[in-house]
């Protein structure tokens, strides 16, 4: 324990950008698996056969836009390398067979968690979201579409709908890009709102990978690519994950 | 029209800023309030008897933390200018007698619409909040109470919660400082992951106003100031509003 806590100082102290980074630190495991492959990940993240429900599914509520476009997707996972991602209810679903670093785990009640972005279970009245992957490209794509509970504006996505969006979308695609957990910083600038029920589509790059931490940007634009919603990038600090457990 | 037209387009012409900035800008209407005083601003934000639900007052979930510290504040209010600001379910609220610029208003189900940091109605389980501000300083603090709906990292608030939460501190207080109504852009340094259930208190300043922007700044930390959860900062397109209706 004691050799862990030192290299959690000693990475620290190698980093300027990391001496004002998060205090909750976890405790890092030399055994664990930091360095898997994109594959791996993905593998993990990914399961074949589960029983959990996936909210990244067509529903009534999708507009027009959203259907074809996720079809258009759908089909370029069968011969050009793109994955669909599932979304559970909750980020502990998620890590089944990951496990985070013990540090960013707490006692609380799972039963009565949700992740964020998916926070509204009625259909098309919070987000409708799908996200794409691209592995060697280590690029994303989300399609989005915020309801009538994500307004700002009168009739508007709020702003900080939008933000959140982006944030889970980077940090689905910095952590199987590279094992990014944390985000360390988050840019936005916005350019134009985004009507309610529509879609918008965020499409999102890896630019680099340094200092173990992941530099990503996205432009956030209409289908037809003539109206961009919002430009925004994002940092996010590389950390090791716990051994994959034995549930998988 | 026209004429409205094209002050949009110059105004647009003067600041290098404008000219990315949202397509969807409103027709400005030349005999609006622009220029509005802060204090007719808050008088007319906070109306002294409503039927609408404040969601801004305690309730059974807070937590011992959020409790005192929104006591001590509203103590404030009784001699030290702070102003508790009321929190509707929708900004269509918030905005009557003010009316937002036409281009703004879109037509859409009023009765099916939450602003999205009321989008969660049970109490406790998304989020808790309520603002104060202080017109004379433009300034404002926000305390914030992240439920087990707002979830990112197991345990503990998604940074999209924290940044909307953020967007809307910004957005009230860009609004009653000096009608700044649409968010330019939004920065933020994550420090610290916030617990779920406990308290994060935002403090937020107007830095300066200048070329119809203004200027926000934030940092968020615990009640006892020892951890900072997060910096950000943010900008705000001043916009005029339509003249004040008979409603009120």
């Amino acid at each position: 324990m004691i050799q862990r806590a030192f290299q959690v100082v000693a990475r620290c102290g190698q980093q300027g950008a990391l001496l004002r980074a998060p205090c909750i630190l976890p405790r890092l495991n030399p055994a664990s698996a930091f360095g898997s492959s994109t594959d791996s990940l993905v593998s993990r993240f990914c399961p074949e056969t589960t029983d959990l429900k996936d909210y990244a599914l067509p529903n009534a509520s999708w507009c027009p836009d959203m259907l074809s476009l996720y079809q258009e997707y759908l089909e370029k996972t069968k011969s050009d390398g793109w994955i669909k991602l599932p979304s559970f209810k909750s980020n502990r679903e998620h890590i089944q067979g990951l496990q985070l670093p013990s540090g960013l785990a707490v006692a609380s009640d799972k039963d009565d968690c949700r992740i964020f972005t998916r926070c509204i279970q009625v259909e098309g009245r919070g987000y409708e979201y799908v996200i794409f992957f691209h592995p060697s490209k280590k690029k994303s794509v989300c399609l989005f579409q915020p309801g009538p509970y994500l307004e700002g504006p009168p009739g508007f996505a709020h702003g900080g709908s939008l933000a959140a969006m982006m944030d889970e979308t980077f940090s689905k695609t910095a952590y199987l890009a590279g094992e990014g957990l944390l985000t360390l910083s988050l840019n936005i600038r916005f350019k134009n709102l985004i009507p309610v029920g529509s879609l918008a589509v965020l499409n999102v790059d890896v630019e680099k990978i340094e200092d173990q931490k992941l530099y990503i940007s996205c432009v956030t634009q209409s289908r037809d690519e003539q109206t961009v919603y919002a430009k925004s990038s994002g940092i996010f600090l590389q950390l090791q994950l716990e051994k994959e457990s034995s549930q998988q």
